[in-house]
């Protein structure tokens, strides 16, 4: 994550499944994640814990689609341990890869367990405009923006 | 809040209307509370913030009624300050007084802005034995316990 340690901001990204793997996969950043949530409303509102590498943190997201409101915290490993619990039978695992592309970095998510098989490209804009110009690379598969049953919720939900 | 910095209980508690407020208030520890909401599902799970005096934590419930889990953590003024704008439109204000009584701390919720007149008092167990046990005082009035009406995720819709 290009994030500072407390954020909040608005998200305009574009989602895709994969078509297949580029070979920059071979040598990227990449992370293991666990996440879990700890409430969801209708409407795509929800807090969420994220344990991605070392780094625990609870973000809070409301709104679905292209462009959302996101705000997201740090967490000590004291304060996860506490949360982590709640979050049972409402959790995802995945790893992520950042793939450098040309000026954005593509975040490959290859998810395990239930969800083996799924692999998701996410790729975030600085603002609407690049998000409009963007041509997605060759090994992009279908565009999934938005679609409900591809969110992160709806992929923990055991 | 007789409780540790981190948190993870099931509550055992009864709540009442006041009918008169006890003279012991008068010369009982009181605190400010402002308290918003980040989600809230159905069926009583969600997600709080809450200032209390100089105090900030975020709590996660599940369930209603006298007996919930409830698991909670002291936030950082930072991590707080992140979070709380996202509870706009969901919070609530009001002072608690908390006065002893028997082997028991009943808290005093005084409510302010427009639940303004509103007083509840609510006493916590030890066990389901003592809850049974439990006389209510004269200057208590109907009970309202589990009434969703009265459940401060409610009282705090805007």
């Amino acid at each position: 994550m290009r994030r500072p340690h407390h954020v909040s901001s608005r998200e305009i990204e574009r989602k895709f499944l994969i078509r297949h793997l580029p070979v920059e996969i071979l040598h990227s950043r990449h992370f293991r994640i666990a996440q879990g949530y700890l409430a969801n409303e209708r409407g795509g509102r929800h807090v969420r814990l994220r344990k991605k590498a070392s780094t625990v943190s609870l973000t809070f997201k409301v709104g679905r689609g292209s462009a959302r409101e996101e705000r997201e915290i740090r967490l000590s490993p004291k304060q996860f341990a506490t949360l982590w619990p709640a979050t049972a039978g409402r959790r995802l695992h995945k790893m992520r890869y950042e793939v450098p592309w040309r000026k954005l970095i593509i975040e490959i998510d290859i998810y395990h367990g239930r969800n083996h098989g799924l692999m998701v490209a996410e790729a975030e804009f600085p603002n609407h405009a690049s998000r409009r110009k963007f041509k997605p690379p060759g090994w992009f598969g279908r565009e999934i923006t938005g679609e409900k049953r591809y969110s992160n919720v709806r992929l923990a939900r055991e």
